[in-house]
């Protein structure tokens, strides 16, 4: 089928290629107000060319939207009122609740069918798309019961190409959940990254002394502003949520640790080993 | 030359490992009081026997001391005690300050090395130990002023054969630039694990949604409180003040994120990506 990627960035990119290689996509636009990045997908081969929106739309079978979850709330309903009867539409946003309640009255809502691939990695643009990205990751689907049986198989059998593992989620639930797992990590990230990039001023050279350990947990502090700025704010609410509990619980350390009470911080960690139990590696 | 490796776990086991492989050591004792983890190590060929800790001092050209900090504190005394005149010893402590004062009025102090390799994983214990750990970390040593010429050529040989690059600090220093730079990311890391433990209890199936950002920042949560409690407790002064400026960046961000100020939080992150210029992947 005919494929058009609004959004050709490190999703978006990975998309077509995945659907590209595996079939899917037989022919696959390209849309981007970037026109630095629209020029290197179609170097890359990513998409076969751009076209304007409206053009590309209305040439299509399925459309991916993967751009800032703020442009996507404000793009969305312009693109379903592009798309013709049969084309099914679907997003990438990080977040949920506020996309889907853009959605809910819209003549075409059953046409669309909002996802959220859980993945990623800490670069961006059309030159970090790699084909691989979804495999075995997963993808969250919310309100199936608004999208249309035909939408919700056309999307599945695209999810199914990139070896996603569908799920499915309320709006809210989703936000909520992201919030503890994603968001907060990328939060604690970036302001690790700052106070250890402030105190260099004072303390030069001192990341001669950064060990894989610090890498680790500073990865995501590369990540894209543009990008995660209106995830942060469209998710404010339940990330504030997490990062009550999170300061909460460094000051209790920060407590325990001033009173040296290495028994009662022996213990946390102990509780905290219990990440073992989810992660893989 | 014979050398005793006193803690065998990750570090300790790590160096016997290369230090074979190498041609350094010739003859490797083990001393550990977890039973298990001594047998272990003999059957990974690691040592090449478990001695009594005086038979395996008295008959070693080099000891090195990998145990948790609080217990080198208290050993290192008598370890240097129980050596012969040319033997050299190091610990591997992450924390330097309180092991070099107790070190600091020791008739065989310029027998000693002060080091602490900079390197890890989130593993423990002689089945984690693995050649080429070191391979291109960094080490510090302190107050090398203290040791002998021929302590620190010994020294520099074992660290070399290591392929650890050795630089210079003094304790206080050293103390406060791994307070920002290795402690405090544990900390956020052990913490973010807690919290997202602690949501668990009421949204089941959370960590379905665990992506790679999550695992990355969460990974040092798998390490062992038995090291880290008591580094936490001898760093607590320059690991708080570390604490203190994150918890103020959080809570800068917290405040952001409630007034909506998404300009603001992009530009925090903006600045944070200044990461890239020193993380190498």
């Amino acid at each position: 089928m005919k494929v058009t990627v609004i959004g050709l960035g490190l999703i978006g990119g990975s998309m077509a290629i995945t659907l590209r290689k595996e079939g899917v996509a037989t022919e696959l636009f390209g849309v981007d107000r970037n026109e630095a990045n629209a020029a290197k997908a179609v170097e890359l081969q990513i998409v076969d060319k751009i076209l304007p929106e409206n053009e590309a739309l209305s040439k299509s079978d399925f459309v991916i939207v993967s751009i800032p979850v703020n442009a996507t709330a404000a793009l969305l309903p312009s693109v379903l009122d592009a798309v013709s009867d049969h084309t099914v539409v679907i997003d990438v946003g990080s977040t949920k609740n506020l996309i889907s309640k853009a959605m809910t009255n819209h003549p075409k809502r059953m046409q669309f069918v909002a996802s959220h691939p859980i993945a990623g990695t800490e670069y961006s643009g059309p030159t970090a798309a790699f084909h691989g990205l979804f495999e075995g990751k997963t993808n969250i689907v919310c309100e199936r019961e608004k999208s249309s049986e035909r939408a919700l198989a056309t999307a599945l059998k695209v999810f199914d190409a990139l070896k996603l593992n569908t799920i499915y989620m309320e709006p809210q639930e989703h936000d909520k959940h992201v919030a503890y797992i994603s968001h907060l990590s990328h939060v604690s990230s970036f302001l690790l990254g700052q106070t250890v990039l402030d105190i260099e001023k004072d303390e030069k050279n001192i990341f001669d002394l950064a060990g894989s350990g610090f890498a680790s947990t500073v990865r995501l502090a590369k990540s894209s502003p543009d990008m995660w700025a209106p995830i942060f704010e469209q998710n404010a609410e339940y990330l504030g949520q997490a990062l009550t509990e999170y300061i909460m619980h460094l000051q209790k350390f920060q407590y325990l640790l001033m009173k040296k009470d290495s028994q009662a911080i022996h213990k946390i960690m102990t509780q905290a080993n219990d990440i073992k139990r989810v992660l893989k590696n």
